[in-house]
């Protein structure tokens, strides 16, 4: 019961929501929309504060109206006001009352963007029956890509978190736990250092088959000598995730998991010095992916490049070879280029870095020289 | 890095998923159509045994077709042998190959169901310009209720996580610990027992402002003696979720705080003996609230009385006022009245039951004679 940081008081930079609103609006144009209606919980978070798990939001092009209902009339208020929002909240006790003070938010306005590939095609019929409705996909993720101090700041706690976590636990990386009792512990510790949980369900991913999946969840398998193992942990803060994943050998590598380990570690650095404001995120990718193709190991390089981490874990931009998108400062992306096959196993790099207009900041700092864990303490 | 239960062989009962396809076959007619779309992974996995992120099922009158990207094709052939579940598993490497498969296996149907209330517009719209898309909603949630003995065997291994983890962190409820504290042991020693995590983010609210909120997230507040506790707690076993509420005072209670707990309990136990085969849910609803209403409560119970557990932590059917679904032998629900009061706090008393023939068999074992922790093992 002890706790090490989640009882510590938090004085972060506050996020700057309200000028949010705005940049909204000044884009409506570009979409042919006179309005905007916010329906993902995620969206509406990043515009207005409000953290519940009911609401919609109507963009006007002079006033911003929350609905939400009766669960939440007090502190949809209470975390508007917090974030320095101005906007009328409005409490439907029904969910036709609430659908009808959505609807009424819109009077006199020609063209209402949404986003369809979110809201469910029953609740867009309900909505298309009473609004002029157009499909704007997007555009509130396209804002939320470019991160305040007060964001960069959360996800650098949580970042924080993770490495901490991490510390402790490597030197637990010798034969005989299982994958699941890694990531019990790396869970576990996160919270003691602070996180308020997981970012998502903690990768760890053992031996000559479970390596070599990048998607594997850790299971029961019991991690033996000669195992490499990739454990991919993020911590959450104030609902900002981090993303990081390093990979070790258990025991003394061998030269060829040295020789991959070591070819990994440089594909993942040039991947770290191709991220710069201005730069194609597929050009990012296109680094990493063309330096393993070169040094032999094409085939086992399985998944792009990175994505952007913020209030979700996955989010724009997507650094991968079918990315349109171009690296803006402000951006918070992965770099995690890895290297897997079965029979081997595999390995993963993953730092998390905000664009800068030089360059980028690495906001994850865990030791990534060498495969081998830290010794465990001795008496 | 020590483990009691995450290590142990699993040997529960299967899961009949081989026969499922025909129990939705055979309702397809009441919804007048030929064949179904199944869309919605946790649909998806009830129906098949497939447990990814990315597929579609067509359900047709004669075979039944999954599609999947290439991460998955060893694994969903994989999963639906295991599964016992006769489906052509189809492959395609790109969005545009998946919507063709998904689409090219309706061939000659002349009506399509699907769930407008879950899939998202843009592919409903995709979808609807090839197919003949007619919205049945909630068809297999409904046949999902019905749990067979494997599906109860999950269940009530994930109750025995969350009571074991309640055991080992109920004597710690003194003055002293945070909520979040609190939170973080029980989602740490659930592991421990054999979970493969939360079944949802364990509520612990304290006090005479958290403990009111029924659904208040653990914080930083510390717990001190005189609090009313509500802990909200359930563990995930196989994709199967439980739930289980227990409530304390910390120290000794004042005589309200005895009255409103015994009155509680008394409301809880007439809530369980109410349940049984063929019973309205809503009567279940009615027993506790007019309960609560007759001994001048009426004003502290804020929430319905239950919800069905499963593959979700809430599916049907809904155990409230509004519901109209009678309850059936194999139904999952649980019993959670509560009485909250800002300035008292509040207490919750949940158990999570299995529907039978003649009333119900409880899955949950923590004891909650009285709202008083056990004491702490004295050396």
């Amino acid at each position: 019961m002890t706790c090490d940081g989640a009882s510590t008081a938090v004085d972060w930079a506050p996020i700057q929501y309200a000028g949010r609103a705005d940049r909204i609006r000044s884009r409506l144009d570009d979409h042919r929309v006179e309005a905007l209606a916010v329906t993902d919980m995620t969206n509406v978070r990043w515009l207005t504060g409000f953290t519940g798990s009911n609401a919609s939001v109507a963009v006007l092009p002079d006033r911003l109206v929350l609905v939400t209902d009766g669960r939440y009339r007090d502190r949809a208020t209470d975390e508007l006001a917090a974030a320095d929002v101005e906007a009328e909240v409005v409490v439907g006790f029904t969910h036709d009352a609430q659908h009808e003070a959505f609807v009424s938010a819109f009077g006199g306005i020609a063209t209402v963007g949404a986003a369809a590939r979110s809201l469910v095609h029953a609740r867009w019929q309900v909505l298309a029956a009473e609004l002029p409705l157009v499909t704007v996909d997007g555009l509130i993720e396209d804002e939320r890509r470019t991160k305040d101090a007060g964001e960069i700041a959360r996800i650098s706690e949580a970042c924080r978190c993770a490495d901490a976590a991490l510390a402790e636990v490597a030197p637990m990386l010798v034969e005989g736990p299982t994958e699941a009792d890694v990531r019990m512990e790396l869970e576990y510790r996160m919270r003691r250092n602070g996180a308020d949980g997981p970012s998502y369900d903690t990768i760890v991913a053992s031996g000559p088959s479970h390596a070599a999946r990048p998607h594997h969840q850790a299971g029961k398998r019991q991690i033996v000598e000669g195992d490499t193992v990739v454990i991919d942990v993020g911590a959450l803060v104030d609902g900002y995730h981090s993303d990081m994943t390093r990979s070790y050998v258990i025991g003394d590598p061998t030269p060829e998991q040295r020789d991959v380990y070591q070819l990994l570690l440089a594909v993942q650095v040039a991947g770290l010095r191709a991220v710069t404001s201005g730069v194609a995120t597929r050009d990012v990718d296109a680094v990493c992916r063309s330096m393993s193709v070169e040094a032999g190991y094409g085939d086992w390089f399985l998944h792009s490049t990175g994505h952007g981490v913020g209030l979700l874990i996955h989010e724009d931009p997507f650094v991968s070879p079918a990315s349109t998108a171009d690296l803006r400062v402000g951006d918070v992306v992965t770099v995690e280029p890895g290297l897997y096959r079965v029979g081997f196993g595999g390995f993963r790099i993953e730092d998390l870095v905000e664009v800068t207009e030089t360059g980028c900041r690495i906001l994850t700092a865990s030791p990534k020289d060498t495969p081998c864990p830290p010794s465990p303490p001795t008496i």
